[in-house]
């Protein structure tokens, strides 16, 4: 399970019926170095997570569940949760939202 | 799951039976940096994506509900979906084919 | 299954019902070269680790197995115990914590 | 699933009993910068592939499924076919083998 | 399925039950440009590899199976076997252990 940071949107008219009604966003990994990873993925979103959103993403069986469409399906990576604080060894408190982000008092 | 792009298509005659009668697209990673990744993966196609089309690339039991020929087959990576368009929070508007993206107005 | 520190903790009150009353954990894989990884990962801890210490961590349905919920819930990624030491071949010995590393005797 | 190519062969004698009978050879992961990646995988090889060949490569479940001896086995990588041609947007055409390449007349 | 290297040993008292008796080993994976990776894995052994052998790593379903504890068990990677000999096409004979490495004749 990784923290991601929700970068984008992504719509597809041509899709299997499975990911039909589903809402998909674009998230990129949360690194500590402070350096933005250039990968990103798609992970469908029952959560209703925005834009700079800090979220728990998870891929498989546990990503099927978190939808909850059954497990015959065309996707398999999913928003679990959206992180209300990540207090870091270094000191640093990752927000909820990448403008939120400070040292600990 | 990955959005990627279409570069190339991968025939074999000498395979496993289960692989008969599918189209093989090489896919290519998206990265936001811009810089093109090296890697690449063969993904079974059963929508019909064209050279150029950014995709939603899935593996594993994804890959086989998308195909649909059940889940004793040899391969575990294929195309779900072809992108309309992929809105990132740094303006860019990704669009369904290497040609067609632009920033937001 | 590898070898990380553990560099933080996560909260998330909104979020999968199934992720309900899990500590969660902020974990770097460890690396023999000593140059820190950028990447994280989010551990449940059922074990209760604490801040700095070493720790064994796996996923999939070995890291559902660890929790003991079943196999309907909405992560994927645990904590499996926390190590006493690590002897390499080079002579180091990885402690429990980030403190208590040393060379062999 | 991946392109790979065939880089030797490897045995050992001490292993566990699923491994019995299995010919085992060692791929690398094509990529599309020519660079050569350090990295390799051992492939169970039930289609008899040979060094220097350009084969398909699949995991888990799929690999399982090509090699035909149930699910109960102790790998996961294997060879699903031998391609013939490989044509990418940039006009190069991958061959059979590495000695086969050259660009789309 | 990959080679590694066994680099070290490593204990853990407080873990979970399923891990109780099993032999956990530090393993690199074997590269093929020479440079250590400095990712490493823990593997458990059930075939009694020593430091410095080369070694068959596998994970998820193909693990389990080497441990033969069943599935519900808290880790997912496993020595398969020891390679007695590994032949790359440039010529390099990759031996049982990191000291008999050698050309072919």
């Amino acid at each position: 399970m990784h923290v991601a940071t929700v970068i984008g949107s992504v719509w597809a008219t041509q899709k299997d019926p499975s990911l039909q009604g589903l809402r998909f966003l674009v998230v990129r990994p949360f690194t500590t170095d402070g350096k933005e990873s250039a990968e990103t993925m798609i992970a469908a979103d029952p959560i209703g997570a925005g834009i700079g959103e800090r979220v728990l993403v998870v891929h498989g069986r546990a990503a099927r569940h978190v939808i909850g469409h059954g497990h015959d399906i065309g996707f398999q990576t999913a928003i679990a949760g959206i992180i209300d604080r990540m207090d870091l060894a270094d000191g640093r408190v990752i927000g909820p939202h990448v403008d939120f982000d400070s040292e600990q008092d």
